[in-house]
């Protein structure tokens, strides 16, 4: 297959995520130094979800890397919904907490839409709370959902203009797909572009997804996107990382994202990674959510 | 040209707001019946703006054919922020009131997002305040936006199935164009739409046009939707009402869509007109906010 691209530009989600790092370095240390404590950031895991171990492991430790404080907060997996509701509202209370997330997904018996409404709106860092959501759909200052801001970021810091684009959404989940249509639509930079959000129920994905100037796959089905779905000179964003079993692994497993990388790369302007493309973008996006949150008084 | 349907379905917006209005009528004498005073909708009207003289007058009317109780506040052009800001808070404060409005635009002296900001989000039957479209993004119970929760209900009333439908909107206001879009996609009866967003800066607006099985036009450009623009067997929707001179009306007016309907509708499977399509069922809307408001305890 013919290339318009033959060397595409990897959007290196480590390399952005370290300059971001750097920069909110650089402001703590500045705070600090102005008599400040750093900010601090919570984490509420319940049970032992081997991703979600990992992903909570990810956010403390890029806490450490820019110098705010943290916590993990573990829960039994039988935690009842009373004493989870009673974690949130002392978190809601405690001064020290600038910001925290309950890391989803909760086990089955927890009402994750309650805690969720539960969380106080201004230390609600992944930006899931509808008072975020609805301010964000009004263009009023808010915390912005993690992963779609941090894939703004990601594509803005790599010198990629959008605007007048025609952006293809793969995937309506209310914390990815349908905030990054949101956000992609809106008349701002980045931004402005005609946005199809696809998903489930859509018939013929692949005319959709052949007129695609920038594709956003966030569906959670590994290879889901071939190299037949994708138009020459296209932007690639695969939002996907599903443990498959692989045994040449230490863990046993590989992450695998939406997009079938290897063949549909050599036909991209610009493709991410899985890893190392959007999900240290989405902690990135966590830590400057917990900057802003820290400074908002 | 030709067309797949001679006969196109004229969606008739003052007929089915007719059919929500008798349903209200029906369930606010059972209300009464119970010993229940009826539902409250107040209308706060600031200036003389000769648009919102007529929306609001209608919803008042509208008001008194269900049985509800309403009130108009009209305010002077000159009243001050402060002003206004004292007569929202009175209105969250008083029990009598169930649901109201701030009728927009206000004059440019004023701060509409700080007034939106400032309605009690249990009262924004309007749908407005981002703690109703943050709820609504994430399908909770909530006031929704009343034009396009208008514009569902009119299609689903006349049997038309949206499920699996590619939809276009033309514009991305935040009270009409986005949500709509929202709506459209959300995994719900009516919705499941494939949906692409277009606005002032998307690129050959026609070639996505031609695409849509469902063509929502809320650009508030007059005539901008033309018969080439249209595929065979479409359904439209035109939210268009702008004011343009008519010397032969006695009011020295008419109002013109965004569609021009002669040319379009015989290609269509469904299309409204205007006025008498959209303009309608945004006030039984209203009415239907109301109605959930007066319940909520």
């Amino acid at each position: 297959m013919s290339s318009a691209y033959p060397t595409p530009l990897i959007l290196d989600g480590n390399a952005t995520a370290e300059q971001i790092r750097e920069e909110l370095r650089q402001l703590t240390v500045a705070r600090v130094a102005a008599g400040r404590r750093p900010p601090h950031l919570t984490a509420v895991l319940v049970g032992n979800d081997g991703g979600s171990e990992t992903y909570v492991a990810h956010k403390i430790k890029a806490c450490a890397a820019v110098g705010f404080g943290s916590e993990l907060i573990r829960l039994e997996a039988t935690t009842t919904q009373v004493e989870l509701m009673a974690v949130v509202e002392s978190l809601n209370q405690n001064p020290m907490v600038d910001g925290y997330i309950v890391q989803l997904p909760l086990p089955d018996h927890l009402d994750a839409v309650a805690v969720n409404l539960a969380i106080a709106p201004e230390k609600d860092v992944d930006g899931f709370h509808p008072v975020n959501l609805g301010r964000m759909a009004l263009g009023l200052p808010c915390y912005q959902p993690a992963t779609p801001s941090g894939i703004l970021e990601l594509i803005r810091r790599n010198g990629i203009d959008l605007t007048g684009m025609h952006a293809v959404v793969l995937g309506r989940s209310a914390i990815v797909g349908s905030p990054m249509a949101q956000m992609l639509s809106r008349n701002a930079k980045p931004g402005n572009c005609t946005v199809t959000l696809c998903h489930s129920k859509t018939k013929d994905i692949q005319k959709h997804c052949l007129q695609a100037d920038l594709l956003v796959a966030a569906l959670g089905k590994p290879g889901f996107v071939t190299a037949d779905m994708v138009r020459p000179g296209a932007v690639v964003i695969d939002v996907g990382t599903t443990r498959v079993a692989d045994p040449s692994k230490r863990s046993g497993y590989a992450l695998r994202g939406d997009v079938c990388y290897e063949e549909v790369a050599p036909r991209c302007r610009a493709i991410t990674p899985v890893p190392g493309g959007v999900g240290p973008m989405t902690i990135a996006s966590l830590l400057q959510n917990t900057w802003l949150a820290a400074n908002r008084s």
